[in-house]
């Protein structure tokens, strides 16, 4: 069995990825870390879990000594230390949060203010989206696993963009995430009669998903590539709505578009592009892995409505950081992601 | 008193609105219709009214025999009739559906599948925004009162538009509304566990509020007016959030976009335009009549972002033709509408 | 116009005050006082009320100095100074917290660890309930607003208590409650992804307005009346739901219970007795001071289940003071609190 | 691999279990039946099973031949026949309907309005509450799966009763439920706009699953035991809590009611008492095959409250319908049904 171990067990993100490494059959979990509950069992944090992971947390040292792979889900700033000393004992990791998702330090600096402390190491990280950049994550012992709007934008729209169908400017991700999106760390703002029956915007146009979406979005379509990203948040648990609107290319159809991301995910699991006549809906892809993608044109603005769902806490975190170790690791790239999602 | 009658009392538009003129310092429910609940009390469809409102329902012959200001809640294609007895009777009449929102019969036809039956009717009809078409609501006895959707999205617009400062092309509204604007037909979709802890996409770049918006936007903006609509439903039971994108000529700044709003909407009641740093939400305006707008722009892209929340049953339907009612009858334009909304 | 200040006007009850209070016909809101926001406006914490509540904050010694009457809604043991100092000013004073409600010392010092300061005070409070204690409140000058648990129970048992149709041993009242009764404070339990899909009991057996229910209930049976009271939270911004559960006296039919509830409250605005075949529920008395009862009997363990909804903020707390200032100062009882509850 | 098969599979429980099922080691889903889906695909009923679950609907017939078990989640009355096929045809069956929990068919009569087809059947069922009467699930060919308030109600209560340490008399069952519990049929109370937000009792003393509790405690208890239970609908999707109250045997105390659910309950992997100081939560069973119980006492009238959570689509229908399959087949219990339920 591999031994993987969660350092920052006790936040939204550690902890599902607990619930889903435990349904995993080759790999067990070795060891949990928090700061905030060291010493008392995970499940202090997380009554759910009682009697089923009643680990006791310990410190970061610890579970990256008891770890084959270690998975950090720490807020930003504070991976590139554990990267390094992982590196160098010879370990896995993957960093949940946004330490290794840039390829320009300019990019991190701007909008994280941290700087790269191991400029090898970020040369060495790979961007860990499989369905765009599987061979990539593959070879590596470090993977930057992609944020949750990140990785439902940039779903919805790379095979059109790669595939030319859609003009690379003007386009538009308005994007809705259930609460869980905003961490465990209580707010007033996410205080339950406060966020009850409300639906806000916030950073709009300036949230730092956006450079991350637009360097996925620039390799894919091969020139630089700006987008309009707005998230929302709304009073559900969990989920990402991404609906995305770009110019179609003059003369471009829908079957041309079936076809060019029928070509770039037809084989792929944990994406369902839906028949015609239907639309993602983040209820259908709760507690799984999958991004559901629904294609819709508005004939008389000449626009692709590109539409995605996925759970924020797995495709948009723990699944996928899953999914990603699966392949670094050479297993089954969808072990323990192939429960269905829940009906209702 | 005004005797104010409401056709189709049962339906959700038609209850608020009950709810609504209840408070009336100067008006009175002098009858409420439905063909579902005839002969038995309104509050048997609704328990809240019970012994406020026991009124019962009746035809809307004599709905209309009893009032002197007829409102009908209905779905379209129903509501041409009741207009042409009442203007020929001498009453006021406000319909809440979409009926005579439309200058061009083309578009109704083609939205609608209906036809203008008494083409004089729809030339005599006002369309009921006031804030942005008020005189000509003062002088009429027919309003068309509008969608939910396009009064959220066109005073969301109506002031950058009609001042030049954005383009006319390309605009994108991407709109959620709350669970009640589908209405009170029950549907497997509504049913409460297929919609709670759900949201999705319907209807993307097709809804029939489109050529609404756009008939309003292109009076404002004085030339033909395209726009990308796409409404989401949320599980919330009020509200609509309009977020709505649109280039920005070059140089146009902040300071310009306020002036904008400010010199349109300085003095509307109604509209509260909110400070910078603040977003418009749902829950500030349930349950009341205002309509809160916040711009924001996205520097990186040149594009203006106008996020406007309002009730979808009260300034999207029931507060706004009550507001249209004030207007018509030469009353205080805000009498009965003057509630804070809960903080809660 | 009464001078109406709120202590505590950033809380949830001081807050629902504010907005009640607004639509008042003879008393205006003089001063709002709050620690946190001193110096801000009232808008600020509730943004719902921008434009429409700018009042600034100011501390409770220009609160009382500018009022008639003043509303403290505080944590418990901060209203006996406030409301000594009204006294001696000749002001109106309602205490919304628990200071004031027992008449036994030893009952607030068990429960509430505190003491009575100012015993002559105590004396003079009465207790605000005025369907149990009208007569009381109309010659007070000092009133001690329920608790919301105690307002629905003992309105939901009263009657069948005080005509001795139950036995009062092994009374049982199980009740649920919106997130506001918890209060504006932030806790881990009442983040949103924590609270949302969950329901629990807590302070089982043990909750501190078990005595407050237990004097009301005592005075009304004319016997020490004790009753097993669990209060459960829900995933709803408002409401109260009371289960209350006794042993009907043998022979007892629902016409004699009917009865004895028509004879107290037939002539209560605020409290409607609904007929058979319905049920109390939150929904219908949201926003409003109604408290609406149904009863009904498990014949085959010969047990009388009386169900009461109310509004937590409202009938549980803003509401019913303004129904007790109301008596207070001689005014229509229902002044200001008639507007029909939301029928959704 | 066994072939299990579903009838009724587009209702909510039948849903719930081929989720369920998709996950069991040793089964798989061999056919699923349904009439309203029959020719159809199952994932059109349910999107979120798209590509996961495309078996298309079957009638019952077919069903049957192709199972080596059988479960039929209908509404009451259709599923005797179906038990007789299935016996004469050697197949497994479980109901997961009301036909046969029922010892005395006078119960069934009076609660169900049915009567015993098959009465040799009858005597061959066993009721599947495994916690409590697993010797006789695991001989048997026929299972009757409890009712879901039943499983929570009984659960909470057994031990207790047992072991003689509350009395028989003057149980109540406070119980509430999420909106899966009325089924997928779509109702007005159902609809989302009129069950958000509120919350009600219904049925209150005569829900059918009270004769069906009231055998089973007899049962347990050893003579004739009547509870008096009233049912609640909250707005929440999935789960139910039970609040029991029962008058403590004098002089007993915390440790004398621990030591008898640990003795009950101490090995049982699916029932989790809780430590002091914790309360069962429906949150933390949510898709999950637990049961939680927490114990306490309201010291000052003498009475237990016992309060229980399961997740009425799993232990209260599906999971336990599973538990029952992997005892009557002789797989391990827990097979299929130890992922860990979602933290949040």
């Amino acid at each position: 069995m591999i031994r993987a171990g969660i350092i920052g067990a006790t936040g939204y993100a550690g902890a599902e990825l607990v619930r889903i490494l435990s349904g995993h059959p080759d790999a067990e979990i070795s060891a949990v870390g928090s700061v905030s509950y060291e010493g008392k069992p995970l499940s202090g944090a997380y009554p759910a879990y009682y009697r089923l992971c009643d680990k006791i947390c310990e410190n970061e040292k610890d579970v990256i000594k008891k770890s084959d792979i270690v998975f950090a889900a720490l807020p930003s700033g504070l991976s590139q230390k554990i990267a390094q000393e992982c590196f160098c004992a010879g370990k896995f990791f993957i960093d949940m949060g946004a330490d290794f998702r840039f390829k320009r330090e300019n990019d991190y600096r701007r909008w994280y203010h941290g700087k790269f402390i191991f400029p090898e190491l970020h040369e060495k990280a790979a961007y860990g989206l499989p369905e765009l950049f599987r061979e990539n994550i593959k070879g590596s012992r470090l993977v930057a696993n992609p944020g949750c709007y990140a990785t439902a934008v940039s779903l919805a729209l790379a095979p059109a963009l790669e595939s030319g169908l859609i003009s690379p400017d003007g386009i538009i991700a308005d994007c809705s995430s259930g609460v869980t999106g905003s961490g465990r760390k209580i707010t007033q703002n996410t205080h339950f009669p406060e966020l009850n029956e409300s639906m806000t915007a916030y950073k709009a146009g300036c949230h730092r998903h956006t450079p991350e979406m637009e360097q996925t979005l620039s390799t894919v379509s091969g020139k630089e590539t700006h987008i309009t990203f707005v998230p929302h948040l709304i009073p559900v648990s969990r989920g990402i709505l991404a609906t995305c609107y770009a110019k179609l290319k003059p003369g471009v159809t829908m079957e041309q578009l079936r076809n060019a991301y029928e070509k770039r995910y037809g084989r792929e699991f944990f994406i369902r592009l839906l028949p015609d006549g239907c639309t993602a809906d983040i209820k259908n892809v709760r507690l799984s892995n999958f991004c559901d993608i629904s294609l819709h044109i508005d004939s008389h603005t000449k626009t692709l409505i590109a539409v995605s769902a996925i759970d924020n806490m797995v495709k948009g975190a723990a699944g996928q950081a899953m999914q990603n170790m699966n392949l670094m690791l050479g297993l089954d790239e969808k072990a323990g992601l192939t429960s269905l999602p829940p009906a209702f």
